[in-house]
């Protein structure tokens, strides 16, 4: 048998746990994994596109444990009513190939991806940052408010989006958990004073939500939303004047604010600054960006995060997946008819 | 809600349904889907190798329908008591990225696998074709001869297996079902007299299963063990005397019995054959040689098959796969903690 969290089971998990807890506790998995992330296949994520949208496997493997996600990206999906990402995951065993354990991971993603940003800002932003400016206010805006909290002690938050009632979304959701929210008309509003600038847009273009003019000496920028060939968030110009944090180089060139550079473009693999091969910020006028994509090991580290904390409870639930004959050969004897039984 | 067949219900359908019809549905499915081979993604599978086995994962799409299954290959398993290939599988709604369909695939693909060989017999066989030699009596066995039952009428299987055990399991599942079975000591006296050879062995290894001695003018070469790299069953002379039928070229010539030859070594693609572009069997003295492998469209045909066919029958059950709040950017809806209901 496989063991299932479906979705009732993770937000269960989730609201017993609290986003907060669990983003921290998910931040030493992934600390823990980067820091031995010459161990895994590295094998970027296999992408099909489609006109309407996108729909990737994320697989990897420590030698030990093999994941996988599957997930889409569908920007145009909020307006008639589905997600813009849904996902969900997969451990096996390395040693005979058997799935061991299957997750909803739309909300686990939502979770890992402010992990990763979290484990990275608390590398890389200045220690004294107050002030998050968030330009986005979707899906993920909640979660890296909770990451930034939990893990750097963020509780100030200026958030502007062009969608007013996603605004007032984020208003409700974070204000009763004790953060401090200003509502901004504009970037340039919403940057004022913030020590640290997500982004973390939607739409599939070339979009420049954020502009030179809006990134100031010392700022770490978290740049989540631009994660698929053709959809960027920054001008290109930020990142000349930035040092670039990435996951997986040959993944970012392609889906990353990078694409907009030469294949060649200076990059730190933010793995490194983890084990102490590279160093991260070195001043506190140094412009930090973690161009964050996504990638496979992430998802490796929230599903086996999930899958201790969860082991034992009634959280999780027996899945039958795996046909198992008496006989190894004998798979037939599944499936023939049995006169007698008739 | 994601419809799920897991294993009870898959193995209740083939009884229900039994596996000769069902083969031959999937037959006809399969024969639309590659004569509708250019509208596909045709994506290479993406496995990960360990010194234990491989697991892989094999996406496709036809542009509306996207699927996908993890299949791992341990050919040690059998000796620990575990299956040789476990698998699973998903359908999903390219339109907005959604999973629609689950199901458990390590007896589906034993159904696929043969239904594909029986697809590309029913081409390439001597129309006359009335004896096939089976060189492994593993898993796969009384699948394939099933399926060439229910497409080509075979009844008469002469069987070799260095396994005497294994040899006994398929007299034992196969000749109550009125096949005449001869068991055999050696390759030679197996392929005495064969219209069709398969050759279907586990062993991850470059081996000689089988030799051009073994290979009469006329016959139907079903090569289906050799399917990743450095797992191979048929001299390399043999290929030489045959012409050689493959799925996806691209990744047969990394995984199939072509391995053994150049890049550039000439081959058919089999979805040719079926769209009339490319002839099939040119003579009754021609070697026809089917260089199997599988690829992601197998896949994709055979879950669409089993979707339809028990769709709204009770061998479907729901899975809660898919996190769907009310407001789709709200996704944090789901998991904030509700202090009035504590």
């Amino acid at each position: 048998m496989v063991k299932f969290v479906d979705v009732d089971n993770m937000a269960r998990w989730i609201q017993r746990e609290g986003v907060e807890k669990i983003i921290t506790g998910m931040v030493s998995y992934l600390e823990k994994d980067y820091s031995e992330w010459e161990r895994f296949d590295l094998i970027p994520r296999v992408a099909s596109h489609t006109p309407f949208g996108v729909i990737e496997l994320m697989p990897t493997s420590n030698g030990e444990e093999y994941s996988f996600k599957y997930v889409n990206g569908h920007p145009s999906n909020p307006a008639r009513g589905f997600q813009t990402v849904t996902a969900y995951g997969m451990l096996a065993d390395v040693d005979n190939g058997y799935p061991t354990f299957l997750a909803e991971m739309t909300l686990l993603t939502a979770l890992r991806t402010a992990a990763v940003s979290s484990m990275v800002a608390k590398k890389l932003a200045r220690p004294d940052s107050k002030t998050m400016a968030m330009i986005g206010a979707g899906s993920q805006a909640e979660f890296q408010a909770l990451g930034f909290r939990g893990t750097l002690g963020i509780e100030d938050i200026r958030i502007y989006d062009v969608d007013p009632e996603a605004l007032e979304k984020v208003r409700r959701n974070l204000e009763p958990l004790g953060f401090n929210i200003t509502v901004c008309s504009t970037t340039e509003e919403a940057v004022e004073g913030a020590d640290i600038i997500t982004t973390c847009t939607a739409d599939k273009a070339q979009n420049q939500i954020l502009g030179t003019q809006h990134v100031k000496p010392g700022v770490h920028i978290n740049a989540v939303g631009g994660d698929c060939p053709g959809k960027t968030e920054l001008v290109e110009d930020i990142l000349d004047m930035s040092t670039v944090f990435v996951e997986l180089p040959e993944q970012t060139r392609i889906e990353g604010e990078i694409q907009q550079k030469p294949d060649d473009y200076e990059v730190v693999e933010f793995w490194k600054v983890i084990t102490g091969k590279e160093k991260g910020r070195s001043s506190d006028e140094e412009i930090t960006l973690f161009d964050s994509v996504g990638f496979a090991i992430n998802d490796f580290s929230a599903l086996r995060y999930l899958r201790d904390d969860v082991a034992g409870t009634e959280l999780e639930t027996d899945i039958d997946l795996i046909a198992n004959p008496e006989d190894p050969k004998d798979l037939f004897s599944l499936v023939a008819e049995v006169p007698s039984l008739v």
